[in-house]
């Protein structure tokens, strides 16, 4: 329910036009903007008769029932962009279109894909998973007995630790949001925790490691700690509800909440206890930084807290001043959201924005920003603080912490140029 | 992290060998229960070496990317299933196949569909919502106009004030649980709260509801009253994160947390403030229970309190005296599932079932319960409590309370009868 707005609320909370993260739940709000929201988003009706005369489609039956439901057809533009290797282009990935979404769920659909080859079409009948290496028992697990055990649901994003690759670059690079941080997703995963599987097979106390392997025609393959394999992760069936998709690994993927993508394991066929990771591409050649001191960040799994606003952002086009809904997501590998912090004056002043519930760990967090913008040319930051306290670092300090060898876990503020048309663009700023 | 099995835990909590919902985090459980669940759900491979052989499809590169995934053929069998009008097809429902999902997201091409009379082909540039009547500013906006505004996300269930109104029936009927208790379904839905838009409106305060219309070829509309509104309702543009699909009301949709699924009209073209309800045929000749005393039940909106064990449910079949987990789902219009008890000897005693968390206010809880069923015949029921002290009642209770003229937002408790093989069916227990 609204309060009455008073125009203290109309006071800004920090530089640039930022207004009081709790704006939206007053009353008046657009009327007392001198009607600027109000004029520029919806008119009086010309003559409401006419207004409300309807519309060829309410003058004939509509479609009939369908079994399963596609997005209409004037939404096609929403897709996935894809990036391949042009000489293997089962090798590649593609982009959610963040810019396009709105709340915490990826729909299955447009959920990212990183794939080393491509992806394979799984008979499940046939599709096995082992569980062996340093156990008192090995096993092999059907999926259909799979679907006997009990489950656990974790509504947790996914995160490639290549995403946002191109922000180690010299130049900003220019595409919309989704094509540049778009190798994120989130989704309800439901499966069976590995410690009931792991407790099954009976676990040899020597074990620490475990070797997990994908069944598609790159045998992809990941070493990791099995102590947090027993604390959370699932091997999961389901996504958003119903079986996992071929492209996110049907019929059965690792899921580890909060760990980068590549250890998310698609397809899974394998789980070998060990006692030493198998130092295989995918954490070697990949995934690993060559930092400046010479020493490489291995292993670094836990994805750091990380934001962006989607809207404003590149590609789009601000409609002249007004009042603003900045709105954005959050993330973090650690745990949850504590808080996202806004700029509209390029990092000199910062306003706490309002995060939308539920704040759930490991999740997408939707934060919201009320924003007066004058018109004038300015730069927009967001800023995630997580749990434990780690603060989303602006650029200039990742790159001097990490150096340009990485490629790898770029989580740096991200700054949306505006300029005095209303373009907005990425800057280093 | 799981914590070691003692023998306490597979002590009965309730009769028919219900156990301890903590026994899932419990380690060792397959094995304690003398290798039964272990053998049935998995087994030594026959030999590692065989049994790790790569299948064909890891011998070649799999599929290309695309732009927008869809299920794997191997589940071509998980599908609304449709119940239309023999002479006028557009006039229907499509159920959820719950007993084929997990979790508490219905993925947006399975949510159930209710029309009456098919699905508008809409051009979103066309449409308009117009909100008239008693404002001091009757307002018309396009959809663009719409996507400027502040929002709002509700992750959500939305139920048909006529799903499962075969339990009035004098015999249990018998078909899979979507098939009949399936016109329910749990989204994100994301949009502009209505207390903003009719603010801008400006609210007369002799205005006490609204009349709601969709642009459909039967022109639907109900009166809603205006102070829930205010509330929580929004102007809904996505669902599950990207615009809503056609047969959920595309462009927009009213949705109204925890009121039942008519009233959250779908193709959303016109609001009108009055002083009191249009009386329409589906609050009146629909929705709208007579009693035993002589008098209607109308305008009941809330969803009450309710819940459904999608497994083991009816057309499934048991695989012999093991462990199982007992699964399933429950809500309520009126805020969070306070908890769900469950009966494994048809309602003589109770225990409590885990509830997965997040627990969210009018949206889907998923609860599992550990059940040693010994192979002997049995009924098993869930039962839902709200916070509000609500208690899901049994179905002669509802039936003495309701009579049976009404047909419409039956909510009693579910009984699954198990034979002495196994097969599962509804009965009236």
């Amino acid at each position: 329910m609204t309060t009455e707005l008073t125009s203290d609320d109309l006071q800004p909370v920090a530089g640039g036009g930022l207004l009081h993260r709790r704006l939206f739940l007053k009353s008046g709000l657009v009327l007392a903007t001198a009607g600027a929201a109000g004029h520029a988003a919806a008119e009086p009706p010309a003559k409401l008769s006419e207004d409300l005369a309807s519309p060829s489609w309410m003058h004939a039956p509509g479609a009939p029932f369908t079994p399963y439901g596609k997005p209409s057809k004037h939404e096609a533009r929403v897709m996935r962009s894809i990036g391949a290797n042009k000489d293997l282009p089962t090798n590649g990935v593609s982009w959610t279109p963040l810019e396009e979404l709105e709340g915490i769920i990826t729909p299955s659909g447009l959920h990212f894909e990183r794939h080393h080859n491509g992806v394979p079409e799984i008979d499940p009948a046939q599709h096995r998973l082992v569980i062996h290496g340093l156990v008192k028992q090995p096993l092999m697990f059907t999926v259909n007995s799979l679907l006997r055990y009990p489950m656990q649901s974790h509504l947790i994003f996914i995160e490639c630790g290549g995403n946002s690759n191109a922000g180690w670059h010299e130049e900003p690079i220019q595409r919309p949001l989704g094509g540049f941080h778009g190798l994120v997703s989130c989704s309800e995963w439901t499966g069976v925790p590995l410690a009931i599987l792991f407790d099954q097979a009976g676990i040899d106390p020597k074990a620490t490691w475990v070797i997990a392997e994908g069944a598609d025609g790159a045998v992809m393959n990941v070493s990791l700690p099995l102590k947090k394999l027993m604390d959370d992760a699932i091997v999961a069936l389901y996504q958003n509800g119903e079986r996992i998709r071929p492209e996110n690994g049907y019929p059965l993927r690792l899921v580890i909440p909060g760990f980068e993508g590549v250890t998310n394991v698609k397809w899974l066929r394998r789980l070998q206890l060990t006692t030493e990771p198998v130092m295989a591409r995918n954490e070697t050649a990949k995934y690993t930084e060559l930092l400046p001191s010479g020493k490489a960040r291995q292993f670094t799994f836990e994805i750091e807290a990380k934001s962006l606003i989607t809207s404003p952002s590149a590609g789009q086009k601000m409609f002249g001043p007004n009042i603003y809904e900045i709105k954005g997501l959050a993330w973090t590998g650690r745990g949850k959201v504590a808080k996202v912090e806004v700029s509209a004056d390029g990092g000199q002043s910062w306003a706490e924005a309002a995060l939308q519930e539920p704040v759930l760990s490991r999740c997408f967090t939707r934060f919201r920003m009320p924003w007066n913008w004058d018109g004038k040319p300015t730069v927009l930051k967001s800023r995630a603080t997580d749990e434990t306290g780690y603060v989303q670092p602006e650029r200039e300090m990742l790159v001097k912490e990490r150096g340009r060898n990485g490629y790898f876990h770029y989580n740096a503020i991200l700054s949306w140029g505006i300029d005095e048309d209303g373009a907005i663009s990425h800057v280093y700023a």
